[in-house]
């Protein structure tokens, strides 16, 4: 079996392989009336193609997006909404080797111990292509965040690539938008791409951490026990291929930390308890606080590397293993804008639950509202 | 809204307080003509339980289970098995100081915020007593998976407590259930005893670091790309009260490595492939290798702590709360079997899911029974 | 497997058997702050309780509910909400003739070939009485209704039992809770008490029709294309025990008319559009539009009577089926409150929804609001 | 909020409105390793398809299906099938003049009061259109079953249109794909033609009864208490296009029978245990029994007809609806091969769900296998 939707209110269904005709995705659930077009979906994709820049897979997929159904005359109509990508540069040959053997840490060889079969095309549906649906439906979840919450604010960001660090002090949301990395760190950017360009040379690759930030989320988002903002988030962030860990605000750091250094401390601001720190990551006992909604999550190496590797044959034989084709050196990069969509889709079906709990899209209790105690 | 069920095929539904009556899960999807009873929930339930040695809350439950429905003559009928656990040991009036002010680092503050009301005794729903109801419905999983899989052990571990991490050259399964930290280095018993003793005289508490790994584990389990066996995981751990972060095999490590690292180099063993390390954790394209599944998840510090802390109260006006009552100070030593239940309940699903596709539980296509390509 | 819920946000598993230690429901995703007791439930549940009068089952159960979580001082709290009966006049030994043989027409056999084992005291999972687990749920979503939609009525009857109908012309709504019958009509109350105590004479049993209506359904409700109203009342009216059929409005009948008989013309109202017939049944495309929602289903008769019938063995041998015990001669009267209990989880589960999308629980657009085009 | 997804493993989501761009099945969970391609799809789309005869709309729609992903060299590979239908014949001005009011009996006036606005071309999402996509889901579910049960046969014709019934003791199957109404009996397709030809001289339209039965269904199919099997025939037949009605075995005729009449005894066959009637349709609890399963359910008749209908406009102004373009007289007769559709998706999803509990897609039990007790 196979499970291809996510969400609870807002799904979104993501269906298509890598070198097939089309990928796309079923986004169901969609409110009624919001503005939507192909160019607004476009521009999202567009910052996730390939191609982009020497640090990406130089495979050229335009991405154009097609929107099927579910929109009428600019509007969202409730309907079901079909957006499709074609398939356009697919240079299926380049995979002729792996055909009958699995790149170790790629999901080849499970696929096949699954199915019995897999489509070898690219990856078929393992492919970091896959992605690009996510990102169609995020940008559909963001223009009717638009609508519902038009303060909510969405960035993400890597902060690490293989050994490097960006330095939080050089910290400069204007940066993410201006080097290939989406790193908020001018300095990073310029000594990471020294450090791609020679990963690559190797025929290496190298792992990242993102980290996606939601700041202007209403406090009371969340569905306990088991859809809590935090799960959700943790399950969106690690259905993405490649991730391998996935943390909110302290994250694993919590584990160190004491029970004095982890309480947020509260006082009243103007509007409305202020937290004095942000351990939580805007996230308790699975609602937001109303704080910054912090995750981030590590992307091992893209496996497909042209160094030799020890795998096995199909019929089990023992065999090296190199790819050819063309590879994100660091699919990390390309992680970014993902990320960013699946807080946006989750961000949006959690609104969509609360609103269902309440009829608004705020806290039913506002601290301070009440009369003293 | 809330949704308090997780599970595909075998779903489980957790409700109750930690002060109301009683506490229990719906256990719906359970195979039948499995041997089930009391006894055998009892044991695991024992485990988890509250008040064995000082290093836990000193509240007495006694947490017996009592199945209502779903067995006939010590055997599962297939049709819903209800757990109910008794709450016996309330004190409620422990709690009339957070009445009307909100815990730092706790989900007070969020519930008031998304219900405009909440339960405050214990914590309510937001207590980790409700995890009790989790290890009842994982004894069941695991009753399963011995018909279905007896070669499954899974087995959780605290790594680390506060700065504290375990010895990994000492590492003794032996010892995980001679020492009250499950901890699988009898020196580092030993020296968090000493440890916590300090933290707890302090009126503080501290994080920790559990692991739970799954061995047996047959290739093929997992359903992408949405409830892949990873995301499963993440969502499950991420689920448990007061986890802050998961990671599966190399982690948020990941991020650090180079393709060539972390490729888990396969050869042929003599019953099928073998890999040479295992930074998948027993995962790939979130489908099990049939490597151990290994699963890792941070626990932040109890937020219930006797160091007084800046908070507001309900009408906004400064306070500070200090938090009286009965409390584990590591709350994360009662994860263990906490974590554990959780994989239980997770592999037993997707095990289900798996036998639904292909008849079986095991993998569909064996490399190495092909003829040679 | 076995799937025990229904509802897409407000949740309804119900759980238990005949001859249990007890039966109930938990009832998840229900708005917070409602008022809610158990006296509230028990109203309804006396309703569809056995042994009121000669005309059903002399089982004497009190059907105490016991609401074990999800409440707290008088008010939901928004997690999940336990319901607990107790059962307490079994008579097993009464079933012991059918351990080795199955009743013709009874689900006996079927989950014998499902599960391999079946609890055989009163039917175990199959018997009518997981329908009082219904209407404890029911009760609950009434109480949420009150708040949100207070001018919802739901009222349901019998319209026929075996071959006798009721009169329309006769139709006196004050009637219905005057009769064992639930019938709106006084002199067949009579007529089909005398019919009825014939038909327990004769070793017998018999069918029967409900009908259940709720006015005051604001328009908008439904969920196209395969959570329409319509879709889910039919799923929800079919899932109760012996019925096989359910119809909307006009329902079978449609087959017999005309595109001009079968149109409802609309005028407009003072406050709306208003239909000039109701052939539809107050829903069209699977959404409400306002007029009272109309379900009909037919309820087979008891399959547990004193006449032999050829069956049987689980060896295959022959044999003949006389059921002893005390059984209902007519199982539809007692589904006349459990088809209402059915009504209003399905009418709030839409409501939610509705909700969810509009923030509101009327219509999105008035008719006659427009300026005119 | 919408949703237009079935099923619980095998689940089919349809999009796509009657003019726009596309429409089309998502179809997920969808077993690997299926013979499927294009041509398998078409044939049983080329039977819906309208235009065929005088008797359905003259709308001239290739319907030709896409297979856009999940199959790789004529093979399902396990991952989300997405089928496409590029709409071709849309005449969108031919209603020009219902933009603004409502067609009587037309889910034009619950659509535009749930979400606002709606796409009038065709009826957009509510038109009979979106069949097209259940019929090539259904067309992969029958692939799937040939390989899974093979000897499950599935069979739709009209048994009524109007006033006309069809005479059961002329019953020939062989006719039923000889003639444009699916009718097993020459004769009333016969006498049909010319009552229909009158229905649409008159610009009138007429309801249908359908029946589909499905011989070789194993026993133990169903999935108590609420996916029961007749439960999920019902939703899957009442989420067709104006079904106001859906019956099984007896129907609404088994409030009319007594225990005695309704009691379809059993004898020991040579295969296992044989039923003398088949008043239950072929399902006891939910459950199959090995009978022919068999599902009836009503079609209204078409609500777009050119007599005149009172109606109102979007503004509330009294007028007359007159409905042009092409219509069917009697929608029902391309409801036949939707059915069939319906119940070859929800038989699949049974077995699946069937095969997860027991590894087998027969009966756990089999009677007479027993020692004698």
């Amino acid at each position: 079996m196979s499970f291809n939707t996510f969400g609870h209110l807002f799904r979104v269904t993501t269906w298509g392989e890598s070198h097939g005709p089309a990928l796309g995705a079923t986004v169901d659930g969609c409110p009624p009336g919001v503005a939507l077009d192909e160019a607004m979906i476009q521009t999202w994709l567009d910052r996730r193609k390939p191609g982009q820049n020497r640090h990406t897979t130089q495979r050229r997929e335009p991405d154009a997006v097609e929107i099927l159904s579910g929109v009428y005359e600019g509007r969202t109509t409730g309907t079901p909404i079909q957006l499709m990508i074609r398939n356009v540069d697919q240079r299926s040959k380049d995979y002729g080797n792996i055909l009958d053997t699995f790149r170790p840490g790629h999901a080849d060889i499970t696929y096949f111990q699954k199915y019995g079969l897999r489509d070898p095309r690219g990856g078929g549906r393992s492919s970091a292509r896959e992605t690009a649906a996510r990102v169609a439906a995020g940008a559909v979840a963001r223009e009717v965040l638009k609508t519902l919450a038009p303060q909510v604010k969405i960035t993400g960001y890597m902060v690490q690539m293989g050994p490097h660090h960006i330095d939080r002090t050089r910290f400069d949301a204007a940066e993410i938008d201006r080097n290939p990395f989406w790193v908020p760190d001018a300095q990073a950017a310029e000594d990471w791409a020294r450090a791609l360009d020679q990963i690559r040379k190797d025929g290496n690759s190298v792992g990242a951490m993102i980290e996606v930030v939601a700041s202007g989320v209403p406090a009371g988002l969340g569905a306990p026990i088991y859809a809590k903002l935090d799960t959700e988030l943790a399950a969106a962030m690690m259905s993405i291929n490649a991730v391998k860990g996935v943390e909110i605000g302290a994250g694993m750091a919590a584990a160190s930390l004491t029970g004095v250094e982890n309480a947020d401390e509260i006082e009243m601001g103007t509007d409305g308890p202020r937290y004095r720190s942000n351990k939580a990551g805007g996230i308790l006992g699975g609602i937001s606080t109303g704080q910054d909604v912090v995750v981030r999550f590590a992307i091992k190496p893209t496996s497909s590397i042209h160094t030799p590797r020890a795998s096995v044959t199909r019929s089990g034989a023992p065999t090296e293993v190199v790819t050819k084709g063309r590879h994100d050196p660091c699919v990390g990069i390309r992680a970014v804008p993902v990320g960013e969509a699946m807080m946006a889709c989750i961000l949006l079906d959690q609104l969509l639950l609360h609103r269902a709990q309440t009829g608004a899209t705020g806290p039913v209790a506002e601290i301070g509202a009440c009369a003293p105690e």
